[in-house]
């Protein structure tokens, strides 16, 4: 007989993605059957483990704004991470739409489906961009007010509310991680993927988007994912806020430098101008991680060792 | 020919609501063409100023959750003032979909009808609620992080999102603020109204939710509308956020001894227990507002006064 939630099923929402998937890896590693729901938009079925534990693996493709089509999933699950949403950023400028119904409404729709069928612990995956442009670096989990600067952010935001809100109302036990950059394997978006995709076009010349200063802090996924373990397992309060980041920053100039060298250095790097790369880009980013260092977690690697292990990856995927 | 934003119609959502009405009372008191749209649930036609300047307004009858049906009242317009919600906070826990449609997705419609029509300016009806229970009283602007308790908060803190996102990405002028509780005619819901209600029924009796020693700062309808204004007028960042209240607290015992006193003092008062009235109930609420302040704005009532006014009007009302 289950005697904890951690004998339960953990149901995984976006775990085709890339930090999905390093999530369900680990949880796999720690013994647990996980249900991944994805609409495999963004994810792929072979993000997905197939390697020992895969058979406690069960994938339920449906869209997430849809949860008639996937509650089933949530039936004596221990706990939901929701880690599901646009994962474009640019997108959401365009169409504003998309972070509405794929961040706001959908984690509404999992927080209810959550309480629906009793499950107690909702994990979220938030975002630096709640922030906004912040005047306070590294900036702590209390800084305010939040005056997001996109529509992905404004629904992280909105997301997050509705956690405390659920929390508060029916006694759900919430998580909210305030993601850094994110980086590792089975990226399909964000600078890094966006200069070799330009280099793997034309090797002589690598535009990059904004003045090349904007500067953040990038995360290794597997260090990301430790971090919302230590959490889940050290603090048990209604709302748990952590920013999960490093400690230093590297800027886009560094960044599309160690792709051109990595890539032989052949390229001429050319800044398209302004401070930031595009309409709703946060152009400073570096997060006070003293919550989550004082549980216990350390990221194994710096800011810059992620991103070049992440150069060194996705030019293995991308056949550079 | 229109010189100024000033000179074009203003649009009012939630106009025949009890803070909407005075709001379109001042706006009609400073020559402006006001266009009213409300759903006439929690609002009622009669709310509707019927003096001088009535010939300057227009209702339109329209859900906020449907743009379609309203989004014609934007046109040629010089700001929107977004007030439409459900205003029964404990009415969220029951159904946690009402504030999600009526706050937050509304909200949205709203936006993206300013942005499609090019409203440069929307002010928005923010609350309190979005703090939680905060540990710092009065409680700044840049208090965080925001844990709403209620559905409704979760909403308000969503829209205030929303609200940045459009500004930055959009170039829309944007006001939040937050309200204490706003009192005055025409209140068809919360503890002034519900103890009258209650005495109304059984005079000998009256049963007060909670322990009576909540304590929250009661604002002037007038006096928040007048706070409004000073902000539209001598603020103009991209997001503009204001704390609305009074300096003062009043608890619950205060206001069912000054209700029963003003009915003739020979009811029994009863507490049901319990720091909070209801589940999402903020038991304390203080505002600092020495941002509005600084803007030049001070409110004419006290809290106290402003409940004393606010139970008079309301035994008119209720013919007690």
């Amino acid at each position: 007989m289950p005697n904890s939630a951690d004998d339960l099923p953990a149901v995984v929402t976006g775990g085709a993605g890339a930090i999905g998937s390093a999530l369900v890896q680990s949880l796999l590693g720690r013994g647990r059957t996980v249900r991944v729901i994805d609409n495999l938009s963004g994810g792929r079925r072979e993000h997905l483990p197939a390697g020992p534990g895969a058979a406690r693996l069960s994938l339920t493709v449906a869209d997430i704004r849809e949860p008639a089509t996937y509650a089933e999933a949530f039936r004596g699950a221990g706990e939901v991470w929701h880690l599901a949403a646009n994962p474009d950023i640019r997108l959401g400028t365009r169409d504003p739409r998309v972070d509405l119904e794929h961040g706001t409404i959908a984690t509404f729709n999992v927080l209810e489906t959550a309480r629906r069928f009793d499950v107690r612990r909702v994990l979220f995956s938030s975002s630096s961009a709640v922030y906004g442009l912040p005047t306070v670096f590294p900036t702590p989990e209390t800084y305010g007010p939040l005056y997001p600067q996109s529509q992905y952010g404004a629904s992280k935001l909105a997301a997050e509310g509705l956690c405390s809100a659920f929390a508060h109302s029916y006694g759900l036990t919430t998580y909210l991680f305030r993601f850094a950059n994110i980086v590792g394997p089975g990226m399909t978006h964000a600078v890094i993927y966006d200069l070799l995709k330009k280099l793997q076009a034309d090797p002589s010349r690598l535009e990059v988007l904004g003045d090349g200063r904007q500067a953040k802090s990038y995360l290794w996924v597997d260090d990301c994912v430790e971090g919302m373990h230590v959490a889940k397992e050290r603090a048990s309060a209604p709302v748990n806020l952590f920013n999960l980041g490093t400690e230093g920053q590297t800027s886009v100039r560094e960044i599309a430098e160690r792709v051109t060298r990595a890539m032989g250095g052949r390229a001429q790097i050319v800044y398209t101008g302004g401070t930031r790369g595009w309409v709703g880009d946060i152009p400073l980013q570096l997060l006070a991680t003293d919550r989550i260092r004082a549980l216990g977690w350390t990221p194994k690697f710096t800011s810059s060792e992620a991103v070049d292990r992440t150069i060194a990856v996705t030019r293995e995927e991308l056949g550079l």
